[in-house]
């Protein structure tokens, strides 16, 4: 019917011939969580979601659906849930999501799962589903399921990040709806992009602690971005998406023998 | 930026606005679900999301994030968990995932929300996810939250299925990947159906109990469509879609005094 | 001592010997609730109950104690929880109970159980108790455990339902505390209804959806009698438990080739 | 209709009335358990409830169904797990579901409840339970509610035990399946008592801790009869019977000012 | 490096030699629960501590770090959660707290195991822990671990409390606060301990049955000290404390085969 | 008494002066996890607890018992659970750990408390326990609670760093068990500390993603130390602890204005 990497695409015939033939399952682990005044509220679906795809198409993988909703935002790395349309789960629920995915994949045949985390507080939650995952397939069983866990964001050439910030690069946690972010979205969706609400009062200025709840002089911006995202461009999106897709498919070929 | 009504396409100062103003929030809970040899797998996110879409633009109202994992189906509505790419949630997990939302959405200051089911046996689970959401939002100082919950394709005029089904309509138990579903994708997302493909095993022919695990003469087609798929056409989706659209337009504007 | 069918009634070495002797285990699945002002408030506990019993002594099986505290009762189906009396389990409760009542019946040698709904809300966390249970079995070693799970009241003859609704069945799920579970009760515990309190404010006219709160001009009889209750008496329901009775006895000596 | 003690045998109606004017709910927490080679499984059930009946009738209250699986039995106070038939629940299970029906009596507006324990076992697994139901109450703005919690077997005279025991009271937690529960049971459910089967291979020797598993040379005799039921009868029954009534009325009436 | 008999005091090689060469390992539960005006909050982590330490020595096994948070302390037997300071846990958050540390322990190549309660309100929540623990390892694979659960302070002789007690020993429940433990201070941390402040309100008189909440005229001596704690001495103490450990010493051995 | 900055180590009545009088809680977080073959596994233990004592110290605080089991060591921070000796916690029982003590201090009238992590791997577990608290205190009434969180080695000098590693500060992810732990050892535990036993096998070469299970060649040094130890000396301990105690007392100074 179709060649898609979607694994939802798929008929289950097709999906399970795939599934027989060693297909590695890529799941994206998103959010709902305010970008700034400029961004739609689901870069962190439509970002690792982009790259899982190109990756996939890669080395012969799938890419089951994206988890839209995420972790807790915190104010130090994504502003925090004060901010309307941020929605999230408890990172009990989150870790649950995980494992039950997790182990339905591996009741499915799935011995290979690479999860990418799309959203910077996922990553605790998704190691414990997983770890709960594995646990329970092992249980089950299934004690040959191998998996990869990783942020798309840490695969980039310090060449990249060199030409991206003449400045020098400040870093991933501040880069919450930032240049990064921005240009990688106006590759992939600049429909969801307005450059012209790019806002000027980061960047954040934290301290090196959480406050709860949050204090108005915590160093926060009033706009959700943490760091700089004007001179954001598709250009720039794709030179970082290009890193990423090749790092990762070379990471992963690595450790799965691919 | 854009004038989507999914909420996730949003920035979040435009969604806070929307919000303000009243917006109805049309939460889509889906599956990643066998469809037959026929159709993908998303059938349980295309069809709701797609609704909610409709419904939503209709009375000025919001679509967030589908939730695209869905509680175990069951072989007698559809086909089961042994079918691969199947891939589900503990029901703890999914009332969790639900009740997470929900008081999210709550604490934004949403008071108007639609849970549509996609996939039947989500029905239950998202019952106690919003009987533990609301309990939440009182505990939280939000008492005047206002929800509904509904199956989609309820939602169809009498001389519909009749047209439909001109032998009469088998029931929407066993329209698991069948003419209503493969209709409505049809007029969707038909490149995600392969009418060649549609397969000739049912309709099932259950007893009136469920069985663990499932004997091999449980009268479950092995395609894993219950009921018949041929005949399927756009038009008809188109028909469906029309009496979804109107009818549950008219239940929400009546209940919301929109 | 005795040759009860229930196996509370029994001492533990007796039981033993009937497990080791292969017998059925029947659950049912009762709820605390109200049933009109006429009848009772065991209504679900009593009725699978006596079904149990019988069919349990037509297969040489053995009931376990009733579970007398339910899933929340919704007002299309029960009335709902605001009425005083339904007293009601958050669904991952009851699921547990299920689930570890399941488990040590497994434990005992048990390999042959029929979970008997007494109650429609409790379907659905009575399945995932049930797959909870297994999958906890499996876990321990114990992978041959066979299951079924049935609501009694399905299992009536078309002839049955015609003679006792001249004007055509109106469906289960308004059967609320109407002339089917009436009639039952006036055959097993006639101490608990009175007819003189039979409401006259139905039957109820739902919409195809719930509603949270619910409004107060949702169709629901204040009575919380759903359907209509007069006509109600013994013989009526000697017929229905004569059809329960011979059917499920049918269907499990069926499964369970008994 | 009646003026049945026991809640689920009123209408709703009629429970509402006798909340209203004030009734406390008596809530009997009993188990599935073996009780020696000469007694149903169903004595923790049994007696508490027969308790309840009583001293409900005393004070105006009512008897709320009574829980009938209960945490799992110990080696040391009930012979343990691995007598076939005992049936039991996890704590945490056990403890949401007293949870769940202390709110739900609660929101009916009850304000007195008395917890009656009827497996010593169940006592502390109900005691969180309370607690978290109170808990929850108070969240829901219900602040008001009272309790007290008990094991029956507690309110007996010094007198009482002498007669009953010339030589000496053992102690409650030898007496499980003993001459106290033998003989309450000869007074209640006669039908379920065979003297004839009384063991002869106790009392049991316990070290003075716990061990997992149960080692052969544990004390425990292998009838489950942990101390002596011989010389039970229904004559000491009553006498016991009249202590825990008399004596839980007053306690009762005392800290509930009836 | 050293021979501390305190696991979190070895190299991970050491613990490793040890756990190879079948060391026992002992987990004291205590609790930061208020001790009465004359002692510090720690009295049940110092004293299981010490009791573990010194057998641990005795049998050549080691202690596992104490758990300082206890069960939620009761009216009857601690006081009550309504003393500033006493600071307590959920009864599934204790269990799942002791089921990781069991299951971490087994995984380590740990088979035998000795949970020493030190604080009374524990002792169930712990034998829930401890069930949940060896369940999991059962699942996963390891089927042969052995534990033993006690109360350090019913491993005393009876001469010693004859001696101790010349008036007659109130019982171990109203021993929370007084003679026993603060002579086990006494002689563990005198310097926690002020006998200017030893109070003069007790015994308490409770009544044969808990109140929630706990009325004015309870019986609960407003220091929390349950019993009488003067005449307490590091004499005494000693002397207990000596039994504490040979006692216990000899019922691991015995147990254990050491 | 005594003058303790140890809360436990306070009788309750001092306990409650203190915290009227506004006593800021400090709680450390602490794991049981290997440290090389050259320290003692409370590494993570003892030295939060120190940082605690002193920062406690000068700002009138109380230091609460340290959580000695933390969350599940991850191989690129801390070697990973396969080291034996590391016993961790799932993250939900971690987290719900964390709440019930922050619970449980508010319910004391607390209302400033700070988290201090001790085990990179707490960090994420700790928020979750922290979020879940406060909204469990806010339903109960208590709005007003503020709390930080924190990694103490995060409050250290440019010039220390600097000065401590002339080389270039490699990064505190792989600082598990190397010259920064060491140094804090020998100040406040040098007994805990072989210097001869300092391993040679590192630094970690891990690339920028899990796996598991972790292979072979993953870069994890197999004596479970990082990074590089040699070099570690008690004075540079001290200058560390200096910043630290200094660093972290203005930070809360600031955000408590005390």
């Amino acid at each position: 019917m179709n060649d898609s990497v979607y694994m939802a695409e798929l008929t289950w015939p097709e999906y399970q011939r795939r599934v027989a033939a060693g297909a590695t399952i890529f799941l994206p682990l998103g959010a709902t969580e305010q970008h700034g005044p400029h961004m739609a509220m689901n870069v962190d679906v439509v970002l690792p979601t982009g790259v899982c795809e190109r990756v996939a198409r890669n080395v012969g993988g799938l890419v089951a659906p994206t988890v839209p909703y995420g972790y807790k935002s915190q104010p130090r790395s994504g502003g925090g849930e004060a901010f309307p349309g941020t929605t999230s789960l408890d990172a009990n629920t989150f870790s649950l999501v995980v494992r039950d995915i997790i182990r339905g994949l591996g009741h499915d045949g799935v011995r290979r799962i690479v999860l990418v985390i799309g959203h910077f507080e996922n990553a605790w939650p998704a190691v414990e589903g997983l770890d709960l995952g594995l646990r329970e397939l092992r249980r089950d069983g299934i004690a040959d399921m191998q998996a990869m866990r990783l942020e798309y964001w840490d695969f980039v050439r310090r060449e990249t990040l060199d030409r991206l910030f003449p400045g020098g690069f400040p870093g991933t946690e501040l880069e919450h709806a930032s240049l990064l972010e921005t240009s990688l979205m106006l590759l992939l969706r600049p429909d969801l992009v307005d450059m012209e609400k790019i806002p000027d009062d980061g960047p954040a200025t934290f301290p090196t602690y959480d406050r709860f709840p949050v204090p108005a002089d915590f160093g926060l911006p009033p706009s959700g971005v943490l760091a700089r995202a004007d001179g954001s461009s598709a250009e720039k999106g794709a030179l970082l998406m290009q890193d990423h897709v090749e790092l990762i498919t070379a990471a992963v070929r690595k450790e799965f023998s691919l």
